[in-house]
């Protein structure tokens, strides 16, 4: 990766000196950052007049634009003297994460002494006196003394950027793995990290990267403090280790390796509330968390997943290059990976997007039942799947025609797959949130429970031969089914980006929903046609059941939707998930519910009162009911 | 209430003299337990020989005999040494709460001066030491210097009886002003507390004594200190205050003024985990606790609630007289409060309640709204519901119907009140354990959603005049009506049974289910017949779907319900939980259900792996499935 090495310190400490050699070294181009002050400047210079802050920012400006133009094609050197971070903030802005720091560090004596030493050049202590007193002292540069002969410090220069890796991949579990491969194809010189486990993990960071050619620039480690050392100023670090205890446990492994200003990104799934307490832990010890949903499974992190970061937005751009550089590409080429916003909301996205997903199996699950009750077998059934691509299609679509194409010697292998689903637990987080919020996203809790309820696999068995209920032929066209489907998925997508805004207003997190639909377009599990249309749609309104063309379309396939869900009810099919896309759907349009027996009850046997409808202060009312 | 006062201390102490003289102050029997060895103790004690345990167990198990007949019909007082607290226990063995203890108790010195006076009573120095060195001091007893004169320490007695209340309660809301009188009613002697807030909250506990002949005897408190030295030992606290962190503030405040092993009792909708939070917490502080549901609101509070209380058994002896005085009656006269079991349990099964009366309350609300949409006035509703009552009785049901009746000038109120559904938080616990325990009570979430839905109040209306989305007529009869809402009923029961079932296995909670049931059968909110009809039932097996009664049931009313929802669903009419009651059934009785797609999803993009049918190790698998 191109970088703009800054070389920084007070007036006298060898800036220039050590620019020039370091660029003869590396063969880029050197500037100094003396020769691009305006006139006004110099002549304020000449005149022995100091420069204040105003004086400066257009010059800061002017070396900021330099290094932004230069690292597009190259890296260089740019010697500054940069004392205050506002000035070294403004001289990285928009290139933070290409920019290298180098300090040259040294005492007043030793430097007026070499000052004194040179010819040509005049300071007198007040002014070298003034640049001490402005100097602060940077957190994330390499800091070099000038005690040092030139060539030795040029030599570090040259170790740390040769030597030093630019981002950490902690854990080299299937995730973890892909993602390093796809670091390391996109030109990122990575370090990564595996424990060792006398038995059972032995030898895996050297042996997976003596296994794949991208990864042979990469460092392996097994020793936490190797590895840290291994990483260039400020660290970047991604751990893949699995969500919960552990990742508390890797991170305390960690912390007494880590500088000031160090990254941690935390990639697994971890509930977005503890990615806010990691964050608020780390604050206080000065280290830089970044929670990031990833999704894409073992496929997406090797070719591109999406990726959904949060946290402090001035860190996040610390660690852009690498998270945009791995992403999957929309389709304008844009990297699908977005600042989502502050602390656990990337987490929080990720979850959603993972209950939204939920939703998407479990209703392309009651397709599969309504064909198969249907008498079809699942190549007929694939090839329904496969025709509705023109109109629904989505990765989860595309991969349910495979799988049920693919054959077991004579019989399709899903007959030969136990009914029973698994879980791991984010649609489990996603409905609690849903009830925590007060924002219902009802098809997702259905989602959760009908893999709950396959799980009772032995009761249903049981059950099954007691209640004697079996689902009868079914009088259905493919085409309502289609409508069905499709009708579920407006709803679901609905209801979760609904869950997102209200987290959003709930935690004050300022979301852009149009982006989220934007980087659930490739990498992720639920990219879809349908997230491509919604974002224009959300670009008008968080809820997009406002949005004329998406009402239309649900007008458009009701007729089709309460026709499946009554036909299945009368014919005994569970379709929890469909029916209740409906239910939602018609309650939601409901300008008069129901709801008004329940206040009367809750007033009645619990005094909680209620509102009157011809009372407009919305005053609380209550009655003696008996 | 009669008690067995106990009188205890090492001999010489002068147990005898007290008990004979309170024994006339109080006009209660009097007995010296030394009257009551067996002969073999005699000759033993008469040769020197000291008794050993195995010798007393037969003789204290006399005494507490004697004191369990006695106290049936009076108070008495009991003299025994009782130097051991496993002594005392068999002494109180299952009177603990009727058992006072006096303790005498003075130095080495003290006593043996008083012996030597004492003519024609001969004790050995070592004898005496002996006894000191078996004392071991009692917690929960009145303990009285025997250097005061015997008038003053009988007077101390007596006024400890006289004056010091036998339970206390804490804060007098609505709920705690119901259960204080109702306390008081039963002829418990009652201390009740209420905090001073100038200008909002004055004079409370003595206004409220003041308006209630009942409470002539009770002692009204706005201060704690004196509150908590109103009470006898141990002291019984029950907390009536806002379930949070109030709790934890009274808890605090309570705690520098109690002893050791007195009893806190939170009869607030506390959160089950909390409660086993609370509990450890005093523990450690050597308070105990008990955590008590209360269901009935402000009228079952005062005439008779339903009470689940949870905690340490031996704890839940101490305060069993006081919670199931208080409580509602069974039919067959039995108090509706049983011990539930450990920790939060009882909270656990209070919640649950509170999940399954969301469900029967938006049942009932569906039900109105099926009959209004096909133009019957809330009259004509509550005359069929009136007419379920015979099949179907319930109070929500009842209460229904008086509510349907009520008119507000020439309109019925039900027409005037906005259908915008409050929760305070128990169907959204209940929803989160649903989800966090893998057990689901789906109709419970649906009921808590759709009051969240109906809380978007104005996005509704907006929706309804975009989608123009309005029932038309329904066509079905009140008797599938009455069948559906039976239906939904039953598997809205069995959830939330399950759900208890599945937590008590979960937290090792030994659950009675029946006992559930019938606690359930008056007092509270969702008392029905059915709560009745499952008692027996559920003495068979915790899942109520095994058994043959129900089984019949479900099947005939199952046409109903298909009926009914299609209905429902194709004329636009929302029904979550009726829809979702029929649906949870469908699920339940398919012995091969859609959930092997779902498998080979997970395993297709995140090799999740799947179990095979014809693998009955239960390995997992995994394809490569592209």
């Amino acid at each position: 990766m191109n970088q703009v090495i800054y070389i920084m310190g007070v007036s006298g400490c060898g800036k220039s000196t050590i620019g020039n050699l370091l660029s003869e070294a590396l063969k880029i181009p050197f500037f100094d950052g003396d020769d691009f002050h305006p006139e006004a400047n110099v002549a304020k210079m000449s005149k022995g007049i100091p420069l204040n802050d105003e004086d400066r920012f257009g010059w800061l400006q002017t070396l900021n634009e330099l290094g932004k133009k230069q690292v597009e094609n190259n890296s260089c050197v740019i010697v500054c003297s940069g004392l205050k971070q506002m000035y070294r903030d403004i001289l990285s802005k928009g290139i933070e994460s290409k920019s290298m720091w180098v300090y040259l560090s040294g005492s007043f004596n030793q430097i007026e002494e070499r000052v004194n030493k040179r010819s040509g050049h005049f300071m007198s202590s007040a002014l070298l006196q003034s640049q001490f007193d402005t100097l602060e002292e940077p957190i994330n540069a390499l800091q070099l003394d000038i005690s040092l002969k030139p060539e030795e410090i040029v030599k570090k220069i040259v170790k740390e950027l040769d030597m030093k890796s630019e981002f950490g991949l902690f854990g080299l579990g299937v995730m973890g793995k892909s993602l390093s491969r796809n670091l390391a194809q996109k030109g990122f010189n990575i370090s990564i990290f595996n424990r060792e486990v006398k038995g059972s993990e032995e030898n895996i960071a050297i042996d997976f990267k003596n296994a794949h050619s991208e990864l042979e620039k990469s460092q392996p480690f097994s020793n936490v403090e190797a590895f840290v050392n291994s990483l260039q100023i400020p660290r970047r670090i991604m751990l893949m280790v699995n969500a919960g205890k552990i990742t508390d446990m890797v991170i305390d492994d960690l912390i007494p390796y880590l500088s000031d200003g160090d990254i941690l990104i935390d990639g697994g799934n971890s509930n977005y509330l503890k990615t806010k307490e990691r964050y608020d832990y780390l604050k206080s010890k000065n280290i830089n968390f970044i929670g990031v949903g990833v999704s894409g499974g073992e496929e997406g992190a090797l070719k591109g997943p999406s990726i959904m970061p949060g946290g402090n937005k001035e860190t996040y751009e610390l660690v852009k290059p690498y998270l945009e550089g791995i992403a999957a590409k929309d389709t304008n080429g844009l990297p699908c990976c977005t600042y989502v916003g502050e602390e656990g909301s990337g987490h929080f996205v990720k979850m959603v997007h993972n209950g939204i997903e939920y939703v998407e199996m479990q209703l392309l699950a009651e397709v599969y039942t309504i064909f198969n009750t249907m008498g079809r077998n699942p190549d007929e059934i694939a090839n329904i799947l496969e025709s509705w691509k023109s109109d629904v299609d989505s990765y989860l679509l595309g991969i349910t025609v495979d799988i049920l194409r693919k054959k077991d010697g004579d019989d399709w292998l899903v007959n030969k797959i136990v009914d029973k689903a698994g879980n791991k637990g984010t649609g489990n987080w996603t409905t609690i949130a849903t009830a925590q919020l007060g924002a219902p996203s009802t098809l997702i809790a259905s989602a959760l429970f009908a893999r709950y309820t396959s799980f009772y696999k032995e009761e249903r068995c049981n059950a099954n031969e007691k209640f004697g209920i079996s689902p009868s032929e079914l009088n259905l066209n493919s085409d309502d089914v289609l409508n069905a489907y499709q009708f579920g998925r407006i709803i679901n997508h609905y209801q979760g980006l609904k869950l997102i805004s209200e987290a959003g207003k709930a935690y004050s997190w300022t979301l852009n929903l149009s982006e989220i639909a934007r980087i659930w377009t490739n990498g992720c599990i639920i990219k879809s046609d349908f997230a491509e249309a919604l974002i224009p749609v959300l670009k008008e309104d968080d809820n997009i059941l406002t949005n004329p063309s998406i009402i239309s379309q649900l007008k458009e396939l009701k007729p089709s939707i309460n026709k499946v869900v009554a036909e299945c009810i009368l014919r005994e099919l569970p379709v929890a998930c469909l029916s209740e896309s409906v239910n939602f759907l018609n309650a939601y349009t409901t300008s008069n519910s129901s709801a008004n027996i329940i206040q009367a009850q809750r007033d009645y046997f619990g005094a909680h009162t209620y509102q009157r409808i011809d009372d407009l202060s919305g005053d609380f009312h209550h009655t003696n009911w008996n």
